[in-house]
């Protein structure tokens, strides 16, 4: 077995879970996923837990979709619930056999599967559980790469120094906090909100794998300025490109997309929360080097700043409602990120390098 | 998909477990099944049922062995507890990818993870579960076949139509229930055993699929007379060929072996349970029209019988026990099955026909 698989999987097992004697941990993986399952099963083991692994694909969940009657999807899976409130950690490894097997699917029932499934979420929620991917050929292309280069891409971003990129990562929300407001300056640039009361989390790999980003909700109405985006996003199957935003009291009044300013504007346009923002972060993730439109990744990128328009999180303190979170990212390398009357990123340069 | 793996589906929750509205059922694939989890997961769907799959793999199964102590091993899994608690049915579909993962594992550490599982497997037992196999390259190698011959034999042995056939061997079963012994006649054979208060089971794919058998659990200390098994079959990886035994008042008192002798003697010598039947049993489906080393199928061959030295099943008001049960299959074309006064089969023909 390629030894990045286990270097992988002990990051997901030691530091992303921290799995002690005596839990119960559920693996969640598709075919492709088979051999990281192999190797964390193995680590889950060694760390005393009790592994078992749930098998999940994209055609296995069209097939529910096909076969059921719609009271069948509003109906809570019981098994699945006394399942999920006997573990102690998930790890799910995602890798797609095919992206868009769901694609045909009436947004309508989705909705009722999410909402019948809602307390079990809720309940895995909250307990220790890790997303990551395994390379395979369906993500490899969706990057544009070879399956090696893929792997090396997937590694390059994973296996890196956890304990060392979470210290990084809580000094800047440590600093972030002092703080009242925030600020993105750039080519094109220059958004500004305020944060008072809002909370700066420090992704450092506990909930993503990669991960390496500190965000926060900030205080909607309070968002002004204008952005541009300059990395390429997929939403609902098509990729925008070249987003530019302008905020006044905290919502979008104007806007524009190099590429599929339609999708855009459906975004926008879904309702009122869609029109603010629900987070604004800072990737840190130098290993990720370029996007491959997963966003797992893409956000992550080191010396970029992301925005998302709609949904807030609870755990930023955030209040902005919607049904869409959509983030778009941007490149920082001649930019400037400030808060109060701190600079904690200039030009490649983070302030605690 | 290929139109017989929906028709394999439709046979195992339609027929074998019979999935009615409201159940929670539990596929057990290995990525090698995904295409026939698929499928029964729109079937279960259909049905009104609740699936979700869980992988299983010897891989899998192989590195928990590799990281787990002892005490580890030995401790019952609450979270698959919980799950197997709530389901009212499992469908396992086996696809190894690696027959030989667990061969290197000490046997006493294989014991721990059966006893520690015991209850679960004790539960599972009492609700509806079927097994049955996807076609893989795996098992197609060791049916020596190719990829293309091997489903044909695998959908050749299971799209039967199991109503008709479930009547076919209810009818012999009553009629074997009606003589208390039973006797094989055929070449270099004349076995005989009394059966009275013993119960024959008609297997008509409830729980194999394929399935095609009718079995009880001989008096033990009434077996006499001799057999000659012509099919080969595998004992712990060696292919043993052309087993003999005598029996006298129940006892093994002479046997040997074409190939692989010395595998029959371990088997023989295991324990006191290991030198006595426990199992006699008619195999009646012709879609199998030949061995493949899967026990699954080959005792099931249409115009054979089998009989397993070691453990008897309760269900059988079996007695004999013992830590093997190995199966033995004789073909039956040249030879007849009696029972009391009663022809049950006669060269090629079954009283029913």
């Amino acid at each position: 077995m390629d030894p990045r698989i286990e270097e992988h999987a002990k990051i997901l097992v030691d530091w992303s879970t921290d799995v002690k004697k005596g839990e119960m941990v559920a693996i969640v993986a598709s075919p492709l996923s088979h051999d990281l399952a192999v190797a964390v099963t193995r680590k889950v083991a060694e760390a005393g837990g009790q592994p078992m692994t749930l098998m999940s694909s994209e055609e296995i969940n069209r097939a529910f979709y096909d076969g059921a009657d719609d009271d069948i999807l509003a109906t809570e899976p019981a098994h699945m619930r006394a399942l999920i409130e006997k573990c102690d950690a998930f790890i799910f490894i995602r890798s797609p056999m095919n992206t868009k097997a769901l694609a045909n699917v009436n947004p309508k029932r989705m909705m009722m599967v999410n909402k019948a499934n809602q307390e079990i979420s809720a309940i895995r929620l909250a307990k220790k559980w890790c997303l990551t991917v395994h390379p395979c050929l369906t993500l490899a292309q969706q990057a544009n790469m070879s399956m090696d280069e893929y792997q090396d891409f997937v590694y390059g971003a994973t296996l890196v120094d956890w304990k060392e990129e979470s210290k990084n990562l809580f000094l800047m929300k440590e600093h972030l906090e002092r703080h009242s407001d925030i600020r993105f300056v750039g080519p094109e640039t220059d958004l500004y909100a305020k944060t008072e009361g809002r909370i700066w989390i420090a992704s450092d790999g506990k909930h993503n794998m990669p991960s390496g980003e500190v965000f926060t909700a900030p205080i909607e109405d309070t968002v002004e300025g204008k952005i541009y985006f300059d990395i390429p996003f997929l939403q609902m199957g098509k990729v925008i490109e070249g987003v530019r935003l302008t905020f006044e009291k905290g919502e979008v009044v104007d806007f524009s997309a190099e590429k599929s300013e339609d999708a855009l504007k459906t975004v926008i346009e879904t309702d009122e929360g869609s029109r603010r923002l629900g987070e604004m972060a800072i990737g840190t993730n130098r290993g990720i080097k370029q996007y491959t439109l997963n966003m797992l990744f893409d956000e992550k990128i080191g010396d970029t700043i992301h925005c998302a328009l709609g949904r807030a999180y609870k755990d930023n303190n955030g209040t902005n409602d919607s049904a869409v979170h959509v983030d778009m990212i941007k490149t920082m390398i001649e930019g400037e990120i400030i808060a109060g009357d701190e600079v904690i990123y200039s030009k490649g340069k983070y302030f605690y390098e």
